[in-house]
């Protein structure tokens, strides 16, 4: 008979796997919980077990799983009608050192929950040492690029559609007008319009023409969305064909590979926002936005991530974006600090108010409005430098 | 100049890669949008854009967009108050080949809107065999476990804490009881309590002595869920060790690596829900949850989806559980169906209804209620195959 009884003295039967040894406090998660604050309280003990042990109450009683293993509920404090914003630390142990087992205990099974709303997520310094975050970071970025202070712009060559050889001519232009980082579309992926090699043969050498022309460096980031078992080797391929960078959407394929792809292609990596807003949707439930494309991404390795800036077409607030600024570049022990890419229909007029939420560490990506200015994309491109070139401060 | 007016005549300019020639018609997809109808039959088209060419409209005019890129708006028919049902045609190029390009035109980019929710996914034949699904399938489990009809029974070792060989113990006593799959929580990863090597190689060699004993063939799946560049390594791992199949939270990981995992370790695959509530938690916006757990997730490739059953500790409905069956088994362009695992805080004495709503391709998952019901687990484990193999059909 096994010893399936709660309250067995576990380390009398460990083996020499534990317990653990680590003083570090783990990883501090804050809930928007849905009730009252004593049920609010019931649902923070549960929640701190079914994001750990996942076993009923019983079977994960006493000191052993009390101090390794369960989610501590730090407080529970009433947050608006029916609503309370629980605090919960979970140990280090139970996070251990992957970014997937961290997103899974940040949300995994409540998610499956009502009335659970990710409010914030802060590992210890130590917790996120292990998980890592960017490679490059603001500061390594600029470095790629030879700029040092200024806001950066993006673009992108689309739309899905185009052969390699219109996409490729869209960059000469768009980098010869003094963009600096020029991204495939999120869904230009290796459909037959343009296969992945040859466009990024073709985008890359376009680029590479007008840098040496410019004396600039503008950064190609082709999309590497892809297959489980090629997206590295595309990152790689885009590497070696002179991509400056590389553009993936971390919750279709997965965040972790931010961090193989930096890794693997020695490459920036630019984090795209599809499937995100299933995530933040709703205010009673899911994960906020700054903690989502914020500090998660961050925390995966994102360098610089897109998301719907306010404005666009997608109906974001200001506020909701100078969230995820802060996210991006707060202080989450000794993390790399990411660039913020504002997008989503954009147009050039917002440039202005734009700088005054995110400062000059801000990447603005504008797309269509830059196409259609006027026909001469390179002189679209100029302007838009322009308007951060201009700037006094 | 770049040949950025809209009129452009394309197919002047294309090189050798378009336009395409295939005739296969796509990938269709039913939307819940918010609004009148006449709200919904503008927003349909715009969505229709937003998931394929992504820029203005009048970027994306005439007709070599409209024939071979852009959605194609077939219905807007009023759902509700203020709700219209709209089905949306994609190109089949524009998918393409690849589940993670399939996963954001369905949702990717409107996922950031407000009122968009994924009714149903319909492939056609033909993209659904280049998409691929399940290695395995129903029948490919039986085959591997040798139990051709009744309904199968899996359970869990857990809970996270426990070492190797308290784990090893648990999963002799459930594969010794007749349990046909014996799995790891989903949150045991590689943490310092039971590290995957050692976890791995002592529960599949308890599991192998416990077949040894019965002459029943109980597959072990072990947690693969971890890094992108070790994930597969894991399962490799785990099939030298003699794991029978494995368990990964794609939600998580990238549902992609349901299909690499599957092949290159040449084991079925399970998929646990993990995440999977923020797409479905409301009912306005996101993926319903068939369309998710169901469709997606067996053309990704899962030979078995966990699910949370209703009447567990999760809130869900057997209307929405039966919806989820249908979408594993139906037809599907010849895709293999999968096999449903309710699951979720179920009790032994929930197993004769739940009988009655998925028949006998079904596995069911009790882990908690298995370990509560006497300190024997393999006299429980023996008790829950009893109530299915007395089932008189």
């Amino acid at each position: 008979m096994s010893p399936i009884r709660p309250d067995l003295p576990s380390s009398s039967t460990r083996d020499s796997f534990g317990p653990p040894s680590t003083e570090d406090e783990g990883l501090v998660v804050t809930y928007l919980l849905k009730g009252d604050p004593a049920d609010c309280a019931r649902r923070a003990r549960l929640l701190s077990i079914e994001q750990t042990a996942e076993v009923s109450p019983g079977l994960c009683a006493g000191e052993f799983f009390e101090k390794h293993v369960l989610g501590r509920v730090e407080s529970v404090v009433p947050a608006g009608p029916d609503r309370c914003e629980v605090v919960v630390r979970f140990p280090a142990d139970v996070v251990g050192t992957e970014f997937a087992q961290l997103f899974s205990v940040v949300f995994g099974n409540v998610s499956l929950w009502e009335g659970v709303r990710v409010a914030s997520v802060r590992p210890t310094a130590a917790l996120a040492a292990r998980i890592g975050g960017p490679r490059f970071g603001i500061a390594g970025v600029r470095t790629r690029l030879g700029v040092p202070e200024r806001p950066l712009l993006m673009s992108a060559v689309k739309p899905l559609g185009r052969s390699p050889s219109e996409l490729a001519a869209y960059a000469y232009d768009l980098a010869r007008g003094g963009i600096d980082l020029v991204k495939d579309d999120h869904g230009i992926t290796d459909q037959v319009f343009a296969p992945f090699e040859a466009r990024v043969e073709a985008v890359s050498a376009a680029v590479a023409r007008a840098n040496r022309e410019t004396g600039r460096r503008c950064l190609y980031c082709p999309t590497v969305t892809g297959p489980a078992d090629v997206l590295v080797d595309r990152a790689r391929f885009a590497r070696d064909a002179g991509a400056g960078a590389v553009l993936l959407s971390p919750l279709v394929v997965g965040p972790d590979f931010l961090r193989v792809v930096a890794r693997e292609a020695d490459l920036p990596v630019v984090a795209h926002p599809a499937l995100a807003g299933a995530f933040f949707a709703h205010d009673d439930h899911g994960i906020a936005l700054p903690a989502l494309l914020g500090t998660l991404m961050r925390l995966a390795g994102a360098d610089l991530v897109v998301f719907p800036g306010w404005g666009g077409r997608f109906p974001f607030t200001r506020e909701g974006c100078a969230a995820v600024d802060r996210a991006l570049k707060d202080d989450l022990g000794g993390v790399r600090p990411a660039f913020p890419v504002p997008a989503g229909g954009l147009s050039l007029s917002h440039v202005p108010e734009l700088l005054g939420v995110f400062g000059r560490d801000v990447v603005f990506l504008i797309g269509s409005a830059l196409y259609e200015r006027s026909p001469d994309l390179a002189a679209n491109a100029a302007y838009f430098l322009s308007l951060v070139e201009a700037r006094p401060d």
